[in-house]
């Protein structure tokens, strides 16, 4: 248990009904009592200190040190251990804005409090052995998600499912390990060759589930981050309404946020589960021109980094010079091709590029026509089949999937080792590394580094 | 009562720990149970429905309308009528970002249940009676308060000491009219002369009382919006420093915020209780020349539209031909001056300025000396005496103090009556104007366009 107090703003100041301060640790309790007058009730226990109800939303105000009315509130007081940390915790809603849920900090920090780092009430949760790390990454995830899918894969982890497969495993190879050491330590039972065809059979069968998991990495990773999606076309060929067209099937949760360099912006959306990222659309906006605004080297470097290409040609126009530079621009990568302006008489002869032809969609954005068939075969190109978000269990963080395999790697060791007919015991230390990266991805013996890693990630409050 | 029910987050969407979801109504308790799946707990009524202990934390999941899990939340259910809006609440904790809260709102609003408008919550608080009008006011001034001076006066309005005054004036007021509407049924009792000379007396005394009300609305605006404050001086005299300097003293509190043009950018900081609005620090920041930047007129424009100029001299420097078209641009304003870099060798000379010379503060930003004299100079400029904000009933609302100016001079015309030996009966009238203004502060007989308009200032979710 940590015996320090931590206090944050758990919500983001902004212009809203409602922020909540939250505090946690030993003094949790002592700083409502000495800060919170309640209305409508005076409990106090016979050292003159407020009673508050375990998990009960007490109606009051929060006063300074000179006894002046901070802000009405609602208070509430956890007590250790059935709560989100373990210790105990109270949870302070007030007024929306910048003002109250400063200044209620404020005064909560002149206790023996300190303000909490990033993620360090998470944090607390899974060194207290609430959750483990699966969890509390997923906490992380499922803040930061972007779209829908990502999303419920995260919410999907924090129920614990991937911890679950991941320690079925573990316990698989703690049994392997059991039998290898009653070997080693008992040789007269003799019983070397069962045991090797037992670990060779279950080695396989794990390797088998591992693989399975690492293959749903790029999924998650599409759910996480979008299928990031350039859209190119010679000028005027109807790029920014397509863009827009995309964008407004799900105005909803059309979120535009700042890319890395000043002049990118990326917006996601969510058409039909299929998470498209789509890059450049200042871009697009702009000039609706992004080679000629850009340059071909950064145009090309785009290219290379997406995911997909979406390129379109104008029915009504012959192909033309500007057409077939772009062809060679994303030659390799997965695209989808729309004619335009199909509404239009066609002029558009695309004889010598048959492939092209054979796949290419017609749309009109004009009439609205077309939109169902690029994202059904958007899907088609990503997602081969159907997934199943609510049953699967996708894996859709870098370092789980990074363990995955090396644990996979290790196990294949063994399975050499078996092949080559080295001796039981020569085996024991693959499985051992195999077990060990495993272990990682629950958080069994990680260390400080890693964890103080993983939680800076988080916000302030969680 | 409103029978519909209402929904809404209140939280702001962002990067946070934790959002709330908010609903009142009558269908509130059975959307909560419709959604919300306990752990830990599994308290059933005979009609199969979960019983919800009123203003307690209950932790579970909310799922959606297949049962797919959406999120681990903490959802309290609080019973009418001891709640904000007087009907039935539930809150639901649930994690933060932009989909938690997006997704459990989009569930609910499956149901008999619609999305709030603006201040809606704060709205029902009004109508259904638990608070008047200037309370109403209030939690919207302290969500959108941007300093702690402002943030407090609002927390007072929300306590009810404004309406509370209020009240007590209109009761005065309607004895008088009792008194008067006694005389008029009954003229054989022949009280007039008693009851004019009461009238009179009482009269005076609250128009002395609105008069002190409507003196603090100056500084209740300053606490509000802050001295709009613009800084001066020639090019490279140390504005942007001395900017800094002021902003950097508080910088917990500083807040950037975008102004109605994209090109004036204002910060508001709290010095010792001081609270300035600094105009136009990008123009500062950027080309540290205001008037070469934005041209004359504009400069002057901004100048005509603050509450103080703070002008800075070089001391270094010998006065110059900028310094005195600068000093012409801001005749008849509030100005602080200020001699900068007095660490140097003297130059500067003001003789011709004598009135400058005796109250210009030295200061330099190089050795941190001279900020408390400035702060000291402008509070004595704009608040003449100490006030006490956590004592001092102060108006900060622009309709409070029209109504109560209003209220004041109907009074004066009742005064006036009597001077002019009118007869008791005329009086009546500008008596029950004068009661009908200090009704509409507190929200008595107010139409439901005012309802209306006033609460459209709020934000979503509260």
């Amino acid at each position: 248990m940590n015996s320090d107090t931590i206090a944050a703003i758990a919500t983001f100041p902004g212009n809203s009904g409602i922020n909540i301060i939250r505090i946690s640790g030993e003094n949790a309790l002592n700083i409502a009592q000495s800060i919170f007058i309640g209305k409508n009730e005076k409990n106090i226990n016979s050292s003159g200190k407020r009673i508050f109800k375990s998990r009960y939303l007490h109606y009051g105000n929060i006063v300074d040190l000179d006894n002046k009315k901070i802000d009405e509130v609602l208070l509430s007081y956890m007590k250790a251990p059935n709560t989100y940390t373990k210790e105990d915790i109270v949870e302070i809603n007030c007024h929306g804005g910048m003002i109250s849920a400063k200044k209620i900090l404020e005064v909560i920090l002149k206790f023996d409090c300190r303000l909490a780092e990033r993620g360090e009430f998470t944090k607390r949760a899974f060194l207290n052995g609430r959750i483990d790390l699966t969890q509390a990454e997923a906490v992380i995830d499922i803040i930061n998600s972007k779209t829908d899918s990502s999303h419920q894969i995260s919410v999907n982890h924090l129920e614990g499912r991937l911890s679950q497969e991941i320690n079925n495993v573990i316990d698989k190879l703690m049994d392997l390990l059991a039998n290898i050491q009653v070997n080693i330590d008992f040789p007269e039972y003799d019983e070397d060759e069962m045991t090797i065809s037992k670990v060779k059979e279950t080695c396989i069968s794990i390797v088998n589930e591992l693989d399975r998991l690492i293959r749903t990495a790029d999924t998650g990773k599409i759910f996480k981050e979008g299928i990031k999606t350039v859209i190119l076309g010679k000028p005027n060929v109807g790029k920014s309404s397509l863009m827009n067209f995309l964008l407004n099937e799900n105005r909803a949760i059309v979120t535009e946020i700042a890319g890395t360099t000043r002049d990118t912006i990326e917006e996601y959306v969510n058409i039909n589960g299929v998470p498209l990222r789509i890059v450049d659309t200042a871009g697009i906006r702009d000039t609706d021109d992004l080679i000629e605004k850009i340059g071909v080297e950064k145009a090309l470097n785009k290219v290379n980094d997406s995911d997909l290409i979406i390129m379109l040609f104008d029915s009504s126009r012959e192909l033309e010079n500007e057409d077939i530079k772009i062809l060679d621009y994303i030659s390799g990568k997965k695209v989808v091709y729309l004619k335009n302006k199909t509404d239009l008489e066609s002029k558009l002869n695309l004889k010598e590029y048959n492939e092209i032809e054979k796949e290419i969609i017609n749309i009109s954005v004009l009439n609205n026509k077309g939109l169902d068939e690029i994202i059904e075969k958007i899907s088609e190109m990503f997602f081969k089949g159907t997934i199943n978000l609510s049953n699967d269990l996708i894996i859709n963080n870098i370092r789980h999937k990074n363990l995955l395999v090396s644990a996979k790697k290790s196990l294949e060791e063994v399975l050499k080792s078996i092949d080559n007919g080295m001796t039981i015991d020569f085996i024991e230390i693959d499985l051992k590394d195999s077990m060990e990266s495993l272990g990682l991805i629950v958080g069994k013996s990680v260390s400080d580094d890693l964890v103080q890693k993983i939680f800076n990630e988080f916000c302030i409050g969680k």
